[in-house]
């Protein structure tokens, strides 16, 4: 027992996303089938429509930033009832038993996370199919309690782009009296932003578009600062506790490393094509660490969800039809987006 | 006034070393006068001997592992009387005033330390002469106390190798619990294997040679992984908490930053030439850092001696005359040192 569902699709890497039907399963006992109201455009989608990253598998129906209204739950769900908002962010399922898992930080599955879309269920054939569709049907436990506080189309991104940003602030622990730096003024800039100055730090943007410092200080940030200004580089030594680096395209990681204080932690959440070179001096002259972190696991982003819904946090968007779906990817390209697009997926159930 | 001294020097990046005669001040107030016994042969007197680090200042007197018996002390000197041992490091002062010079992090310094060799004092035109000589004159505060219970030739080393693997281990907490690999087993290598196992860690020796298995299970390492062998590297992977590199030559960063388990840290110590090339997955997949440490502060300094006094722990060293420097350095270049080579200064003194 299925049911028909509509969705876009890439068919392939070469061709642009158009209207598709795939089969959901009837929910199983542990299962939330979602009816969804909106969902994130992520950069990510574009990279793995376009098989970037060399995994992609079609047809494919991308959307990991999900939000919507539960429709269906099974005999064994507990947390969720029909009517209730509900949240599906990155992965819809993980081994379960790793410690990685047991620890919940599931994104670290040491048998790999199953990815909401572009990946297959467990059981290693059945390809999972993201957001751009009209329903969803995923395990209670990798589903997340969105509150009705609000406006959904501003929570969608926050499973991803939230996320992302949200989880390694937490994990370093960055608050008050820490100066941070953020990189790029993104979909995921922008909500490192938001975060980094709600926690209580002094935020610093940095940026190579000197337009972006007005929606940067609204958006948050204390500071501004062009990178491309080598005077206000050179100013900037030793200034940072932390750098959050969102950005995806190749970039000097030794003049940013230079901007940080002894012991200062440069955290990469953006995926540059390139590998980034990195002379040894830039780390041991100041005890410096180049990291990355990988969105956060379901405990976190159910945290995040909450902790945005008390300050009232969301992603700054712009809400677009399915149909305007290849446009928005060639705008994302560009950077003409602020800072999230999000299918409004009423578009996709009339069409 | 000041005091003749009988030195080796490098007149040049192409010559070799060779005697040269240097003046050293009578001691200030604050001054520790030693009489040198034993300067260890560390490879950056070797880069930069050779002007590889494109910072070299001759005639050059290398040494920074320097140990010897106090034969005058200046009127405010509190902590030396004529006739103890002691030792200098990496460097002879720092600013004092900044934050990591107050923080007793003078590697730190937000000014720059002043090298024991190859810089300049304080006042910016008094070049500093190292320990292949027969005396030199420190301010106490930048000198260290050696205990006379262990062999002085073994102790020169800990100087520079010893705490630069000794301060790493103690920032990132190293040891019960804590799976360590090792990578590289030389000067620096053979100390990380001491104290990580010392410490408590379960050590691995990660190394391109199987000859060098037995030695290392000698200094202390639980078990030898041979980097070569891509089935052993297969198996390795996730296994680690921590990675000591120690290592100056090119390699391949990726393949052992996937040995690293989620939130492992990759620790530098090692200043191989080229940048390393870091592909952001590498760091982003499980939360890996890369970072680097350099040396260690004085007070880490004295609590490394200490420490290595009351747990007899030394250097592995072969102690040569001054008059086969060149020689050494040959064989440092190849290698061919277990693991490091002490000049007995008193080769020079009847030079």
């Amino acid at each position: 027992m299925s049911t028909n569902t509509k969705a876009y699709a890439a068919p392939s890497a070469t061709e642009p996303l158009g209207p598709f039907g795939l089969q959901r399963r009837e929910p199983g006992p542990h299962d939330v089938q979602i009816e969804i109201l909106y969902c994130g455009v992520c950069h990510s989608d574009l990279h793995q429509v376009c098989n970037e990253w060399k995994n992609s598998i079609y047809p494919m129906v991308p959307g990991h930033e999900i939000v919507g209204r539960v429709t269906k739950v099974g005999d064994h769900v507990k947390g969720f009832q029909v009517g209730d908002l509900a949240g599906i962010g990155c992965f819809v399922d993980s081994c379960r038993e790793c410690e990685n898992c047991k620890a919940g930080i599931e994104q670290y599955c040491l048998q790999g996370m199953t990815g909401t879309y572009n990946a297959y269920e467990r059981d290693g054939k059945t390809p999972t199919y993201g957001g751009y569709s009209t329903q969803i049907v995923v395990d209670e436990k990798y589903t997340l309690k969105v509150s009705p506080k609000l406006p959904l189309e501003g929570v969608a991104p926050l499973l991803c782009a939230g996320i992302t940003t949200y989880s390694p602030l937490r994990h370093w622990k960055i608050g008050p009296g820490h100066k941070v730096a953020v990189l790029g003024l993104g979909g995921l800039g922008h909500m490192g932003v938001k975060f980094a100055s709600s926690f209580g730090a002094e935020v610093t943007m940095l940026s190579t578009s000197p337009s972006k410092e007005a929606d940067a200080k609204r958006l948050g940030a204390h500071h501004f600062a062009l990178t491309t200004d080598r005077a206000v580089m050179k100013s900037l030594r030793g200034t940072f506790d932390f750098i959050l680096d969102t950005v995806s395209a190749p970039h000097d990681f030794p003049a940013f490393l230079r901007l940080l204080k002894t012991n200062g932690v440069h955290i990469c959440v953006g995926a540059p094509p390139e590998p980034a070179s990195i002379p040894a001096f830039s780390l041991l002259a100041n005890r410096i660490s180049l990291a990355g972190s990988n969105i956060g696991g379901i405990r976190e982003t159910q945290e995040m969800l909450d902790y945005c819904a008390e300050h009232n946090i969301i992603s700054d968007v712009e809400v677009i039809n399915i149909q305007d779906i290849n446009e928005a990817y060639e705008k994302l390209l560009k950077g003409q987006v602020k800072y999230r697009f999000v299918i409004d997926i009423a578009s996709l159930k009339g069409a």
